[in-house]
């Protein structure tokens, strides 16, 4: 497994490297795997390549001259049991019989269109037009895109300087891009917002980055991230060199944030030297599923002002609720509503186009909406972003597309609606479907997806299990990841990618297959399941 | 100046930064300012603001607790004089009369789009039908796309896994595309390419921010750049937190690049405790707009051969070359022509959307090619890139067209054709107007571009201007470009922010205007330097 041989490599060339943050090897880490498995054959022969290689002569680039901090990152949803995955499916492609099943169902990453969920047309047709703005002008265009879909095309490009699509833009992107997102927030929120405080980015991932750039300076800076957690907040945190404090979601109470665990671990952090720069709240929550509480929200902003902690609010699932006594709501309307102003607390909104009802992962659209930070530092946070010039201007036009869709009376309001509403409520009975089919099974409780794309349930695994992984060199939910997946063709990630608490044992599942595949793929589960429990009931 | 205040506040803030680079602060720098230029007031008054606030109490963000790294990090393209431009665009617009200009000119940055150059139809046709696969099922679509562009799409979408331009790809990006551009790779070359070897990315910036991170594990690690250079190289250096080690091109030789420099300087960063990790070299050169001789190349990569250096090439301006007697040829071409292949020499080329012809600055497109990396590095590259999943799908696709554009036979070679030379030779006309301009003036001296977007014309300003500058706390080119901006609405880039020769002064000029507005820009331009020269002459 990629972890372990990383893992394994980094101690023999420990020499080499910096030393680890004292924090994190201090706790017992709910990220790190349990150093106690033997490593893989494969880790150690990779590992005696590379050592071999250094000894012989002068590689340019080899695992010990590299960056020690890209050897400690992590990023699970996209790790070992994915490389797996396609070399099944290459396998597939070549031998169609040769594996018990007919397809690899990627349920690993939350990219609903890769499984079949289609894109809004709406948003589609304004993409197109602003690709090829000499359509405008032609009569035949209205034959085939919908009025509203051209003249909001039209208002676009005036909003571009020069209509000019294939030009960088302002390094925060377009500025009347950034007020109609700021026009959408504050309708959601009720409250103002500004365009300038919006920083347009290739969806979400890019402006976390920025922000942890900003914030860490070294592994005395310490981040708040919840356990389990969207595994590149640990990859961020460990390529910026700082350290990731962890506070565990309490999983009997359907994944609930404690504000008192948030101040334990945040003590706990400082008596060790750390200077907690952030808290993050992922809400609704990657991979856990739960939708905060209002009153709950309150308690962590005031927990924050009170701490001095900027608030890092990653709300990318806003339209992601299913369940009927849940609302989102973002942490600046709450902040706001509390009476904080600008001047109170730094607070940033990360939102991308890549979730929601609309699922448009491979365009790179998103956003994040900083306020509570001085003018100086926000220099430099331009600066940061000024530096890869501009985010990809059809992202920019699709965030403002999602933060202002059709309205009533357009005339694709009705069809825009249809096809909205009939992705989100299609996702909440796949999520219920899933978590149901899950607690019927032996040896699985799952707590229910009020929100966002993803199910966490728990695997409670024999101890005969656990001994075969541990044996195996792997964690036993990777194994029992990587059994399901040979079985079926299902990929989900294990538990150990997201961080939980020691000696509990996960993995997390979309709930992203189209509706039609569910039955087929609830039972393939069940009978892989059953199967794996009888081989191993102890 | 945002240059001066940072310095002066990274000096007062000294205590709670690291140490800065020693090799940086022991030899004569040409990238940072020199010091003793007083602060201008403004710097001084943030500076106060942040101290005193920093007093008080516990602000959770300050100068003083964001990660030095990113204050140490300048990028003069987008920095002070372009902000200065934009306030003067918004007064404009408030009040046409109000300024000697009626508007503002970008030659800050190669956006050839910002100033009016049109896109290539073909590629945007097939980008539009791509983002709205819909309309490749209508018959209607006929009317209004060429059938090469249709045929494209399609093509395009079979390479894509269940056509879905809306997902996530490989982290890589989608490997029908990948091997499209290694196709055209060794179309261009002669040579074999493989897409196992390319990752797109989001414009070129990314990729090289990628390679800097593996590369550079501290201050320790030093990467040998052009002086001039682009200032991405010495911002995601000092992002990276490494050493610059800076070559200077030969202004008296057309901005040659000497082997005899770069051992020279490889050995005094030696010297000085620096292990020096790759060379850049930029060819069609940026900002100098030389283009390297192939006996030159053949010698740079025999130096990094035998010293042992990544050899990190930046070849975005691949298609930009003017001058008849010259020709691009990559690095990948030389080294496979002196008979290297993969195992002996780490070689990088970073191309980029955003040049060439095309021009979609907008669209972030781009790849790097990496050949000669054990599996294990490579491994470690692409954990970088899955960290954040995937480069937007829309600049994938163009990355795949501008590699492989219209053939012919194709319905729209021809069309293409006139469109890809209209812009090429106007670029080549522009370039030596310019060129020939500047040269006709007094104080001004400026090699030829034969190949990118730029001039680099050397300042010989007269003592009472250099007298002026340093009075009002800024370097003398960063002066005479905010002079120039303020009488002409011109904004050019002082040579600061790429690197000079010390005590010696420039700016960069892009040759993007429109053929139409040329007279009159440069008619403007010698005025106001006429004028400059008669008030300062010594």
């Amino acid at each position: 497994m990629r972890r372990f041989a990383a893992d394994r490599a980094r101690r023999a060339v420990a020499a080499s490297l910096r030393a680890a943050s004292s924090y994190r090897s201090a706790a017992p880490s709910p990220l790190a795997p349990a150093p106690r498995y033997p490593a893989p054959p494969v880790g150690a022969a990779a590992l005696a390549r590379t050592m071999s290689t250094a000894a012989a002569g002068t590689p340019p680039v080899s695992l010990n001259t590299i960056n020690p901090k890209v050897l400690k990152c992590e990023y699970a949803v996209r790790g070992e049991i994915v490389t797996h995955a396609q070399n099944l499916q290459q396998e597939l492609q070549k031998n169609p019989d040769s594996l018990p099943f007919d397809e690899i169902l990627y349920c690993n990453v939350g990219n609903p269109q890769s499984l079949g969920q289609q894109p809004v047309t709406y948003f589609r047709e304004v993409l197109s037009l602003c690709d090829h703005p000499a359509l405008l002008d032609k009569s035949e265009t209205h034959a085939l895109y919908s009025s509203d879909a051209i003249e909001r095309a039209w208002q676009i490009l005036d909003k571009i300087p020069g209509r000019a699509t294939g030009a960088y833009s302002h390094s925060q992107g377009i500025k009347g891009l950034r007020d109609e997102i700021a026009a959408g927030i504050a309708a959601r929120d009720g409250f103002h917002a500004s365009g300038d405080n919006i920083f347009l980015t290739d969806g979400a991932s890019p402006a976390v980055h920025m922000m942890m750039q900003l914030l860490i300076s070294s592994e005395k800076d310490g981040i708040l991230c919840p356990i389990p957690q969207y595994p590149l907040y640990s990859a961020s945190i460990a390529l910026h060199g700082g350290s990731l404090v962890p506070y565990f979601l309490d999983e009997e109470t359907g994944w609930g944030l404690e504000v008192e665990e948030l101040k334990k671990q945040l003590e706990e952090a400082r008596s060790k030297g750390i200077t907690v720069r952030a808290l993050v709240v992922i809400n609704p929550g990657n991979p856990t599923g739960q939708v905060l509480a209002e009153e709950n929200q309150k308690k962590i902003v005031e927990f924050c002002k009170n701490e001095g902690l900027v608030l890092l609010a990653d709300e990318v699932y806003q339209e992601n609720v299913y369940a009927e006594d849940k609302q989102f709501h973002s942490f600046k309307k709450i902040a706001r509503s509390l009476g904080y102003t600008d001047d109170d607390l730094p607070l940033v909104s990360f939102q991308s186009v890549s979730k929601g009802y609309y699922g448009e992962c491979g365009k790179r659209g998103g956003y994040m909406e900083i306020t509570g930070f001085s003018p100086e530092v926000r220099e430099q946070i331009y600066k940061l972003a000024s530096v890869n010039l501009c985010s990809n201007v059809s992202g920019q036009i699709l965030a403002s597309l999602v933060m202002n869709p059709p309205k009533a009376g357009d005339e694709s309001f009705e069809s825009f609606m249809v096809e909205r509403d009939g992705i989100l409520s299609s996702l909440a009975r796949r999520a219920k479907a899933l978590e149901e089919a899950f607690n019927s099974l032996e040896g699985i409780t799952c707590n229910k997806a009020k929100g966002a794309m993803y199910l966490f349930p728990r695997l409670h695994l024999p101890q005969k299990a656990i001994g075969t992984a541990q044996a195996a060199g792997t964690a036993p939910d990777a194994y029992y990841a990587k059994r399901l997946l040979e079985a079926t063709g299902i990929v989900v990630v294990p538990g150990s990618g997201f961080g939980q608490v020691p000696g509990t044992w996960h993995f997390r599942c979309t709930i992203l297959p189209q509706e039609d595949k569910m039955p087929e793929i609830i039972s393939r589960f069940k009978e892989f399941h059953e199967k794996f429990m009888d081989e191993f009931r102890d």
